[in-house]
């Protein structure tokens, strides 16, 4: 196969030919991953012209690739202005344990809206995960979380009672839950398991979250542990897909982090 | 606060009322769970009267709940079986550096259409994070990967000129990239940088990946690096929501692995 220097998009030497929605899709991932690094701290994407020497390719392809991203609600097209981001994506790492609100705070202000806080006899499941025997209680705990006005988040919470009681007289609107866990057992946490899907949203989640029917969210399920390995904290979040992305650096080598009481599935 | 242990997802002492679609969702969260994690290896769930006991909830509450898993696609209703799940989510590890197809290879038979594979010259921004110098070239795949007959994402890979270009004659139909790569430069890769969206996919990639319009999808960007730091590797995956989900390990210190490059963003 030869080297085509010329549009990088257009279709090559390939097996078949691609469609311009591919090649705008192409561009369009490249965009998304600008705009919620950073890359445009202006909040204005370069005009067309830049956009097609940077992306060597057709001014239809690139108005088609900000037409997806318009879809999607990331730009919005202003008269006079260009281009504009309408929504930040903000990138909360998964490399170390740290709670949403410890990562959002540098954007806004972060409050919580309490809509359970009790002592309930768990699922099953639930009470399997946090080791809890038969018969036995947790505490609930659920809340809505918002950036600004903005809801972000519906996040359930089961918490082992030792831990969790004292936390029902805390400032649950106000503050991140790791770090009153850390305040009631008197020391840091020790690891978490955690699990990411992306599912579209059923009615009652886009009611709450606020977003339009079937918005793409994160379904993350996190088992979190003091650091004897005793699971304290299994919470269930439903994440806006637009406003959060998670990140991680990964290594080739065997598990980095070995979760102290095996596999929990 | 008192104890409520009869009905733990009925509305307790809390600020507001619950809806049963709130307690449906909390049920629904936890059977899915359950389902991505094999908990069901007979591949039908429990009768409703176990479900009722499970989660200790009432027979609307759970029926509401299978609604919600049908409506994303993961059950359905079969006369005389009962609940059957539809189509599992299998687990890709974010603990290390694995190929999807490392992951996906217990469950069935990983097979790509290459729809590209050329040496282009890229986008700038892809150039910048390859250290590709202006102007340089690299190489181009784009593949449409299936397990079984099932799409279940499409990848747009970037890798420089020096890796890259034994690939072009290699199994790109077969066999992973890393596995490629690594052959490609005589020993193992070293790290990576993943970045994970959650999008409503565009009715080009819908249709690629055979889902319904607006199917919730993972992006994924992932920059590849050998073992001296240089990165080799930029790829963007768009990955099917209902078929893949991510776990990984987290430690409440400092970062346990940090990019040898620094902060590629």
């Amino acid at each position: 196969m030869t080297a085509s220097p010329s549009d990088p998009t257009a279709a090559p030497a390939g097996p078949r030919t691609r469609s311009r929605a591919d090649r705008a899709r192409q561009v369009a991932e490249v965009l998304r991953r600008q705009i919620a690094s950073g890359a445009f701290p202006s909040g204005v994407l370069p005009d067309e012209r830049s956009l097609i020497a940077d992306h060597g390719t057709s001014r239809n392809t690139v108005r088609e690739a900000l037409g997806v991203l318009r879809d999607e609600g990331v730009v919005e097209r202003r008269q006079g202005v260009g281009t504009v981001i309408r929504r930040r994506t903000y990138e909360h790492t998964l490399e170390r344990l740290t709670g949403l609100a410890e990562t959002l705070s540098a954007y806004g202000r972060v409050s919580n809206e309490v809509r359970v806080a009790d002592v309930i006899r768990p699922p099953r499941e639930v009470a399997r995960k946090l080791c809890v025997p038969d018969g036995g209680q947790v505490v609930y705990i659920e809340r809505l979380r918002r950036l600004g006005d903005d809801p972000l988040s519906l996040d359930l919470t089961y918490l082992t009672t030792d831990v969790g009681r004292p936390l029902l007289d805390a400032d649950l609107a106000g503050r991140d839950l790791f770090s009153l866990i850390e305040e009631s057992v008197g020391g840091p946490l020790g690891s978490a398991s955690v699990t990411v899907h992306a599912v579209n949203a059923d009615p009652g989640t886009s009611a709450l979250l606020a977003t339009p029917p079937g918005q793409a969210v994160f379904t993350v399920e996190r088992l979190t542990r003091l650091p004897d390995g005793r699971p304290v904290d299994l919470e269930f979040l439903r994440v806006r897909g637009d406003r959060l992305a998670f990140r991680a650096e990964l290594d080739r080598g065997t598990g980095v982090l070995d979760s102290p009481t095996g596999d929990d599935r």
